[in-house]
């Protein structure tokens, strides 16, 4: 059974300023719960979930403690338009550690809006590899539901970090920063690369003027037809099919 | 002013089955309106719109029939959270013409479920000039408002057929069919065509059996991190950047 203080609390988690006071974010639903239960650095604090989940997972909970709840219960903490089974309270990674360029892709976001864009383009580092993504600090909050659905599991192996771009550029002198611009080469025919920085800007403005200073080499994905833009999450796996592989 | 009975009628274009008796659906925004007025198939049929929306759009209106509507008549005929200044009433597009493959790519989609995916493919296809989608009869419906929104006015520029996949492959013996797969050829490695068609599988379940066995060349985008899959819309995005560019 859940105490009304309990729903309360999990509720206000909808919101960045309580996840940031408790350091904790939500995830939620069968698939995403156990890649974080089975993940080696992600700590989930509590799990809340149907009875007929919990029968199921017994080898993944371990000693997570874990609270069995009804439908109508879940319903009530779920942010998805359909819960589904298990809600988890996860606590956020280490973020602070110093970002190290050397001998890897980084991508770097500039003031990317759109929560599900930022889960999805996670969950594409993931799949090519990335280890770390540095974002604005107007990027959508990693620890947004949305985000973290999006993410499918990726949040936990792929290091979010926020910082003022800007700065943090201009002090990095060891390896090229590529931008994905509307000019540039063509990213299609282009070397593949094993290290460098690649900085993808806002889903209508672009890279902002002050970062677009900083880029070495401008990339770009040729365009045959007539649409006007490529959706951020496409270009960033674009790109990244196109030189890391 | 909208009369009630004009509200009721637009609202149930919400539904497939009214939309598909009507033969038209629903654009928003003043960007996709603009652009479908300005597209030279797309028939527009009526567009409702607030007064300063109307003021500076005299030039793309041209003859198209406009009702000034207040903000909250707006609210009750939008399917948008954010119902944003103008609703436009479009006519269906003619999409019996038979389908001609040679000397071009072509999108094959298997019961992609998703509208926001299958808006976005619409929006890749157009980007990289690729002229039509074919969608087995179980992919999510072109016309459903999400979809619509999600392809950013590349609706208006992209054939969208739907068909019985495995009939139609079975006949098709013009050109090689690909398919997206687990397993296949680097996609990333592998030279760049002219001509074919590519087909792309559900986003859980991928290309299903009776199809998979059509296929000529599996691709496969490799994968060098953990995660478990790529959005389907992002692998399409890959796959046409790395085989068509």
């Amino acid at each position: 059974m859940l105490v009304k203080l309990k729903i309360k609390y999990i509720q206000t988690l909808g919101q960045k300023k309580f996840r940031e006071e408790e350091g904790v974010f939500i995830a939620e639903g069968p698939k995403l719960v156990a890649e974080l239960l089975r993940a080696d650095n992600a700590i989930v604090k509590e799990v809340f979930a149907l009875e007929d989940w919990i029968s199921g997972n017994q080898g993944v909970i371990g000693k997570t403690p874990v609270t069995e709840i009804t439908a109508p219960e879940l319903e009530r903490i779920s942010q998805l338009t359909t819960p589904n089974k298990v809600l988890a309270i996860v606590q956020q990674f280490d973020t602070t550690r110093t970002i190290e360029t050397t001998g890897k892709i980084t991508l770097v976001l500039d003031n990317i809006q759109d929560p599900g864009n930022l889960g999805t383009i996670i969950r594409i580092a993931d799949w090519f590899g990335v280890e770390q993504v540095i974002c604005s600090p107007d990027t959508a909050d990693v620890y947004n539901p949305k985000v973290v659905q999006a993410t499918m599991g990726s949040i936990a192996r792929v290091k979010v970090v926020y910082t003022g771009l800007a700065e943090w550029l201009r002090e990095e002198k060891t390896v090229s920063i590529y931008g994905a611009m509307l000019e540039g080469q063509n990213v299609t025919s282009m070397k593949k690369i094993n290290e460098g920085i690649i900085v993808f800007g806002n889903e209508s403005k672009g890279i902002s003027p002050e970062l677009a200073e900083l880029i070495n080499i401008k990339l770009t994905i040729p365009k045959k037809g007539k649409a006007e833009s490529l959706n951020v999450a496409v270009a960033v796996g674009v790109v990244l099919g196109s030189v890391s592989l």
